[in-house]
């Protein structure tokens, strides 16, 4: 039995070991090798806080987990992630378990895998500008993973929280490419890629700020009622969901 | 973080202290303190396993926790019991995990305690004759707790697999009370106590065999299309559940 603590994490993986691991687990999925077990999520009606757990299995590996955990808005302030989560592996042949492994950091890399790989395979080859909108904790992880993808020369950053936008900009001082601070109509009229990561529950994004050939990686829809771009976008676009019948009943638009 | 092994279990709970933590929880969800989340149970189509979990919420503890695992009936041959279970602890106050133990005792005495509850709190007080459908592994825990309620002098054991039967006897053989090898009909004839603990898909005992006043504790049925008692049975009984949601959807009669 073995226990991985976040500091062994965070020592020992990489974004590029969870995004090649996203795209083989996406994989078996669509080839129906892998499947997801229904999700729970419940508000806990203590701490504020979100609890569920997420489950699947994939045959190919075969690989049988469950990452519990959520949302503890009040964590911050203790010094702990507001996201907590943890994952348990088991052995499939036997249903004994062999692993418990944090999983906060990794849900956070996990996250960039998704935005990261419809990057790699649905965004122009030659996209150059990458715009976000939201400049949360997990908005650094998505713009990293997202230039291991293309060679983007500008990020346009939108956040109605100006001080955190600014934030997010001195994380990255470290890349090549501009780092630009806009407002959200700016940023969507001037990107080739658009990541939105925020918990919004109503549209930010505008039908008519997005020019023709646009990518979009839509994050932060991942609750019932949560709610980032306009449903005339959703309508119009090709639309591309990893988990279909999960996107129907809690991605945008519910 | 803690994790707490099978044998560290087996050597330091007793079946007391789970009959009295079970009474707790199902007093604390009575009164509205604990909650039950959605229970995820489903096959894996590899081992032959059926694989889910099991989660819920005690304020008043606070106890938060999932229970994952499930049924792998391949693993008795390779010297594992078959149902296997591993509980994850989480602090309330934060959401990060306390402690990993292992469940498969647990379980048996979890489960033994829920028809020794129902004992103590709805059997007549001069019960004295203990009747048993099923003499499979889970058996034995559900007899001896069973006898701290009631002072039982006789347990008949009823299982079309006479050798089964014959081995639940021996294991038995320390205990006080007469232990004697039935059929299902002279069981549930001569005993003021039932206990079925079986996988039936079809019922196995009869209506008109059930004497007036009889207790019985319904432990087999815990999956959509299981069935072990005459729908008459339960028609003409009342009817205590401990989770009546839960009972409706997988429990007796589906």
């Amino acid at each position: 039995m073995y226990y991985v603590s976040e500091s062994v994490v965070q020592q020992t993986v990489s974004q590029e070991q969870v995004t090649a691991a996203v795209e083989h687990a996406y994989t078996a999925y669509a080839t129906g090798d892998a499947v997801n077990f229904p999700v729970v999520r419940e508000t806990l009606d203590y701490a504020d806080a979100i609890f569920g757990f997420k489950s699947g299995f994939d045959k190919s590996g075969p690989v049988l987990g469950v990452k519990a955990g959520g949302l503890w808005p009040g964590n911050r302030a203790k010094g702990l992630a507001n996201h907590q989560s943890t994952i348990c592996l088991f052995d499939a042949e036997t249903g004994s378990p062999h692993a418990l492994v944090r999983g906060t950091y990794l849900t956070a890399l996990r996250t960039a895998a998704a935005s990261a790989l419809s990057i790699r395979h649905l965004a122009k080859n030659d996209a150059e500008r990458l715009g976000i909108v939201g400049a949360g904790g997990q908005s650094e992880y998505q713009i990293r993973a997202a230039l291991s993808e293309r060679e983007f020369r500008t990020i346009r950053i939108a956040d109605h929280n100006r001080d955190q936008a600014g934030q997010l900009k001195q994380q990255l001082d470290d890349i090549d490419g501009e780092l630009i601070i806009v407002d959200p109509e700016t940023m969507a009229k001037e990107s080739d890629v658009i990541i939105t990561v925020t918990p919004s529950r109503e549209p930010i994004l505008k039908a008519d700020w997005i020019q023709p050939g646009t990518h979009l990686a839509c994050m932060g829809a991942d609750t019932k009622g949560k709610h980032e771009v306009d449903v005339e976008i959703v309508s119009n676009a090709s639309v591309f969901g990893d988990d279909p019948a999960q996107a129907v009943t809690i991605g945008e638009k519910d």
